[in-house]
């Protein structure tokens, strides 16, 4: 329940307001050399209080590694890891004890639970993604070795959108606090969210991931197909409510003569053949085809809101609620390190399953 | 790999030309009746042959179930099962052997295995979707005694797509061949199969489902989210490349003011409370918030077309492909009870998992 | 619960008296030759009426394979396979619908799941153990492209027992009926239990199971170890009630000075070193050292006895059971193949799984 | 491979003179009263320098429980712990780095990783058991709600064993360092510890653990027996190299109708029968008939010793190796509460599977 994978695995623990958020990567191939600045760097771009358009929680989110590592490299043995909370405001959330936010986890927990940790919404935070940002960025050193690279970048913000065709180059995404690779679209949608913030209110947004260098043949069928495991991944992300690969919806809307991939000669490529385009992207029949695999992933607003709204108690009484706390007003440009990340592991998963398909 | 599910678990088999289609049902609890018309139903619905606008391999798909009643109920013990396979044109596929059918499997189950059964597509085929429904037959047995209810549609063929809001009654959706519950819309889109039919091309679409009677509280944090398995159940479904919980990638568009669920008291509601909308589409946190869940699972149009294209062979040697044999011009209609029948093994399991949550 | 394995896995059902005995092995890597007759052959070992000493129950137990191979050769798809039970004498069982044996499972599934399928046994046969041995025979296949070899053998029968030291060679085994490979220990094994099921009694006994060829590094620590999977392996085998590897608990009566496995230089063993003993049984820290691996499987005497016993019926009235029907007077013979079919499994997915140790 | 369990699991970390030994515990249901202190009680039950005949580490093993718990309670979401290292003396081993110790997991662990964390022993150290004893501390909290309880004693050490019939009264385990609840015997096992000891040797044993309380109707067939579980979990520990349930190796050597378990009736048994004696150990067919599950667990000698012994380097070169470092004499006594708690964990997984048997 708290764990992903079944070679690669990351199982989590933590809530918002609990002592620490961690978890344990197991299945980490021994002998990776452990990079564990590029962890650090991988946290800081998920951070909070990262920028004035994410939630004003100041945390350092500093990782410590507790095993699984000697002399600089995996050993093999799991991986054990914490992050220290640091700047926990329960108080913030006494009115949440009783109080069921709209369109929140809070009823759903207690519906299942009996009860609750309501500080910070507990287990329900988008903090707990601190684990899978450290689980991911591990997987991303051991796919490096590989050649396997994972971008992931804020394709929009509500309405305003990219559109194809558009192109950036490396450094781009990183460039703006909205974490969009395209300039002018970047400043609209920090814009909308600056708006959005001041009225108390939230908005959602799409996250586009690009893995590059997955050689062709990595996936399980028929359960575990490629797309099958990258849709739950990201479908366990916090807020996320809709994942699509390769074209996706709109593929959906369009012929098989048209949206097909059609195979040429290529004595260049590796393969001996490419694809004219593609559509697909990169995964047929849950496989990849070593074309660059890219998929959306959804997210709605956050639900947590500033301003007023209605809402009931756990005695079922209908109250006013204003949340008080540091929420983010998207969390989109903070998700697309997550995104990132469950890609990651996903990805080193299937590669690691992968090695058993031939005697 | 073959198995879905933690609890209610199902492991197929089978390929598209070889002697049979099979699985395992394990985990179904004791005591269910099982109604094996009940089962055969359901293949009829996914049966190649139905109708004028599918594939017209003609199968019975009569089911066989070897194991795991007794006295008409469930025992406990794992159901086995199999579907014989009977009308298979394997020589249809010769010209296959080795070709590679663009934005097809043929290509990646050769990356992955080195070689593969091209036979009607092998383990590639749609039709090891059979064990699926069988699973979920069985599934929605267990879950009727629960008052728990699901039902898919098309929503959507090529480009002619229901639109909200829209109403259906009982019986509308299987009073067409297109399994559409607005007859208007139903009658273009046959329409339009039959037109991309006769020019030996494809289209996609898009299923919606509904689940209802889901109690609050199903679903398990944080990487088994009722969503993100939804979205992997779906996502192992052939041709299948996006799916959507709720308001899905339209949500995203919005403010949290807009789309939250907000509560209300409601002492004629079980809860006590009712949310005056339900965006959300029945699951918040992951976990399910009572009300019905409704997602969408996007298809991309059939791969093999009967129109020529150009492609290469196993050589890298570029030729043209014009496919034989029987195949779907539009998969939707057909995997309209899969997707039932993959939801319907989602919620069960969920709820089975959920009777640990508490102590 | 019917599945075992991680990446090798095989999925079982069937009971007793129903249509099949069954299974899926999920998991085989593509590319093994299959040789059919070499399952069917083990199947033939495990065969009731194979010999005066075993059930007479007259099984051919043809097996069909109906997926996964392609031009004789695995594809990387999941087999499915049925053996047709043919020779059901379910009237023998009408005493047992509201009875419960002494020590067998017939009040267990009942506790468990509220009735049972009394007819033969139901799940609880030991003809299930035919799903294990196909997907050991299967597991044989791949495993001897690595040069690894499996053969069980009867250690014991009730009191009479090898002693160490004892030698053999090819073929002593199954120049038996009892299967024990020193001819004079055979003699006396056989007539015991002669003596037994002449008296309506039955007797257990020990097997020893020995591989060779496993390479050093297969096993998963900690909980994964080959130890602890080989030890759920066995004990999942009908009346089985005791495991050892290695010197096992003989070897707990030792001091670490007797029983250590020091090591010396050998140019000529492909480790360059060899140990001068093999107390460990070929496991050290659950992981293989390369030396032959070697355990012992306890099984109980059968609880089926066909002269009178003391019982109680469902209503917990005291009545007297004398069984009808045809019973292995002694397990021993029959689980031979079965002990040598969960270890091949076993190695084998440790084999597959130790793909990802390094990167 | 660092996770046990189903439904309840403990995930794993942690080597000997890493930074800490922790773990997550998964699938705890929420509602559960928490003790700390039992938690750590059963920790000083394990630790290291107890007394003089087990190893002079002096750690404090003080848990931190970093989540899943709220007011007192379990939540529902994984709890994670650490336990930090100490009183490494990583020195000590600086001669282990290049010498492989004789039935030690040095060089199996080198052979799977291509290096090891030699500190210790690493991850193959008897102190990762740490995190086994944290997660059945709490598995016995769970299972204390429904009456289950487990305890477990030194059953023999080298030649000195209990013999039936022996009885013995609570306290009576605790009330010596040896852990036998016979007191002659365990002061001739303590005597035989410290000779062993003085004279750098090292001793293995036998622990007993019986389990009380457990429902008849809890164990999965066919593969989850809860015998094939229990010997799963055992043999994972550290130094086991043998597991019987019941009477077990002992069993084999009799007929059935001298351990057949017969039923009577006996309206004062909430069964409305009891059996009339428990060779079976309280399982019958893998799952529990109500009865106490007794089992033994066979320990072999420490490997590492401190007088001399013949090895080999990494080399291959022939060398003496006399340990340093502070290691246990006998394993046995710090054993019992590490059997103790793999037994409670895989009752407790057992018992929330078995939730999902009925409809």
């Amino acid at each position: 329940m708290n764990t992903i994978g079944q070679i690669y695995r990351l199982t989590a623990f933590g809530e918002s307001h609990g002592a620490a958020i961690g978890g344990v990567v197991d299945g980490m191939p021994a002998g990776v050399l452990i990079d564990a600045d590029a962890i650090q760097y991988q946290l800081g771009r998920r951070r909070p209080g990262q920028s004035d358009i994410v939630t004003g929680r100041d945390e350092k989110d500093r990782v410590e590694l507790l095993s699984g590592i000697f002399e600089g490299r995996s050993t093999g043995a799991p991986i054990g890891f914490i992050v220290r909370n640091e700047d926990q405001h329960s108080v913030d959330y006494d009115n949440l004890r009783d109080v069921y936010r709209p369109s929140h986890a809070d009823y759903t927990y207690d519906a299942k639970y009996g009860f609750r940790d309501h500080r910070g919404g507990g287990r329900s935070s988008a903090r707990v993604t601190i684990a899978a940002v450290v689980g991911g960025a591990l997987a991303r050193q051991a796919l490096a070795t590989m050649g396997i690279k994972i971008e992931a970048y804020t394709y929009s913000i509500g309405d305003i959108s990219l559109e194809e065709p558009y192109t950036y180059k490396e450094g781009d995404i990183e460039s703006n606090i909205v974490r969009c690779p395209v300039a002018d679209k970047a400043t609209e949608m920090e814009a909308l969210i600056r708006r959005v913030k001041s009225e108390g209110d939230t908005v959602g947004g799409v996250v586009k991931c690009v893995i590059t260098g997955v050689p062709a043949g990595i996936g399980e069928p028929i359960f575990d197909k490629l797309s099958a495991r990258l849709a739950m991944a990201m479908m366990s992300i916090n807020a996320s409510k809709g994942v699509e690969i390769g074209m996706g919806f709109e593929g959906s809307r369009h012929r098989g003569s048209e949206v097909n991939d059609t195979w040429m000669s290529n004595p260049h490529d590796p393969r001996g053949i490419t694809p004219r385009s593609n559509y697909s992207g990169g995964i047929q029949g849950g496989i990849s085809n070593g074309e660059p695999i890219y998929l959306k992933v959804a997210f709605k607003p956050v639900a947590t809101l500033l301003c007023e709204q209605e809402t009931v108690d756990r005695d079922g009484v209908d109250v006013k609620l204003r949340a008080r706390g540091r929420h983010d007003p998207c969390v989109v440009p903070r998700a697309v390190p997550v995104v990132e990340a469950m890609a990651a592991m996903t990805i080193l998963d299937a590669v690691l399953l992968g090695r058993s398909s031939r005697i």
